[in-house]
């Protein structure tokens, strides 16, 4: 949960003014996501989003992700659709950050995910993958096997602390990673962090994607691996087949993949595990006691990453079926 | 800012069947408010606010206050009315807390506050006095001069941590408020935390007044001394004397104030800076350091209570005009 800066009614107001979209009536901070401060933004028109952008996201990134959401949008995709303020930009200041209005798209993620869950993700993203392939915007994977030993070895000497052996283990799964990563998969815009509290669902069908602010290009079937870790294991750790069969047999009806990226699923979900055991890793050594967000536990990737270790065949993840 | 229960959608959703208010839409944690969990609830009708009820809150007094803010409602004053569900009762359970749906209030909180927002505070104050003289609820304050003593004596040791000399000090103004503090003047419902985010406003023009849940019996002057820190002091430590002088004469239009009301607001106001000294002390001495919610200096407070001190008449706040 996060609100990083108070925006007062006078700057908010004279924002506002630079869009055509109505008078102020009520902005809320939003106690989700972590990386931004969101506002519910309601006008005497309609309810947006306000999102005001921090810490992490690099600036220069910004109007890849914001131009990538407006192609998607226009695309079909249910996702934010940017503003554009009275100039004609999108991408605009409040209380010296960059920010920006997106359209607010109803639904809620799923606290409990079930199959049918995992169906509807499936379709959603071969949709989303088929929409963005011809989208001009280039952003390289700064989060994927050749970031991860970097960003492990920041940590290396206290991810002991978290477990012992973990340092080891985290460097024998880099070698493997580092050496059978693969180099030609079907590539195009993925999401690259579609985890529950970024999917909205009415019922069991899916009213919006958020969240785009991971998006870069990089294999297709990454983007499912990084599903299958999010989506598909129980909280007791076990992964559900069932899920997993459900999410890529959906996903394979919209955009069928090839052999060889359902060959790679196993590897493709290792690496996936890594990136998220090292991110979080990072964060729980170095969020600060008195911080707004409690960081993840890294642990539970590691079971994860352990699974897929021993998943030697695709079919570990469900039989794809047509 | 503070969303201490997640609720999941199943929960929610049959919640939210136990009303006639139509379909979940959407469903935000609110990133305000510290001491229970907001949401902002949308059905396919309207927007409202969903609270689940934590910690502090006493469960005994929840009947009070939600059953003063229909009575208040009902009598004109803008603020959040409970819903019902359908078997007539308010007060409900969500995750095995207390829970309850009100309606929504449009508007925002003066980030930065005006003389015309005081001038407008003090009349709804005393239009809030006014309409709830005949509420039959009764509660006592569980924060007055008769609490203040033992609330201190908690953190006595440790109140010089926090500002060398504090608590010979707190002691020396609590025998002086004690000795002195009034044992009657007009009295009734009061709001007794009527801080400038618990009031909404259009432009300057106030559209609601939230969170009743220090609401109890007490002076009607004793609410206005709380106004007179909370809202008439520049964040330099200076007393406004025009905020005060617009608050006090706006209430007193609407409310005349008698010749002792005016003649105790001093020592009202020392009292009401003793009263929040006292909490924040408590909080900034207590909070866990991971805590979602970040503590208030109590220091600023000291700092009022200095001033209200050397108040030696009425008209440091401004003269009461009609």
């Amino acid at each position: 949960m996060a609100v990083y800066t108070e925006v007062s009614d006078e700057d908010l107001s004279r924002f506002v003014a630079e869009y055509d979209i109505g008078r102020v009536i009520s902005c809320k901070g939003i106690a989700e996501g972590v990386e931004n401060s969101n506002f519910l933004l309601q006008t005497d028109r309609e309810t947006f989003i306000l999102t005001i952008y921090e810490r992490r996201v690099r600036v220069d990134d910004l109007p890849f992700f914001l131009d990538l959401m407006e192609y998607l949008a226009r695309a079909g995709v249910a996702c934010p659709t940017p503003l554009h303020g009275r100039d004609g930009c999108a991408l605009r200041t409040l209380c010296g950050r960059p920010a920006a209005v997106v359209t607010f798209l109803a639904g809620m993620w799923p606290k409990r995910v079930t199959p049918a869950h995992c169906l509807a993700l499936g379709e959603a993203l071969a949709r989303l993958h088929l929409a963005g392939q011809n989208y001009p915007g280039v952003r390289h994977n700064a989060l994927s096997v050749g970031n991860w030993r970097p960003l492990f070895e920041v940590e290396a000497k206290r991810a002991n602390s978290v477990l012992p052996g973990l340092a080891d283990e985290i460097r024998r799964e880099l070698d493997h990673l580092e050496r059978w990563w693969p180099v030609a998969l079907p590539s195009g815009v993925i999401h690259a962090d579609l985890f529950p509290d970024n999917v909205f669902f009415h019922e069991e069908q899916i009213s919006g994607v958020i969240d785009f602010y991971f998006a870069c290009n990089d294999f297709f079937a990454y983007d499912i691996a990084v599903c299958l870790n999010a989506w598909c294991f129980e909280s007791d750790g076990a992964f559900n087949v069932t899920k997993g069969q459900w999410l890529l047999s959906a996903y394979h009806r919209v955009r069928p993949l090839t052999e060889v990226e359902i060959s790679m699923l196993p590897l493709l979900a290792r690496g996936a595990a890594m990136r998220f055991l090292l991110t979080r890793l990072y964060d729980w050594l170095n969020t600060p006691a008195g911080a707004f967000v409690k960081p993840k536990n890294p642990l539970e990737y590691v079971r994860k990453m352990h699974f897929h270790r021993n998943a030697t065949h695709p079919k570990a993840y469900g039989v794809v079926a047509t």
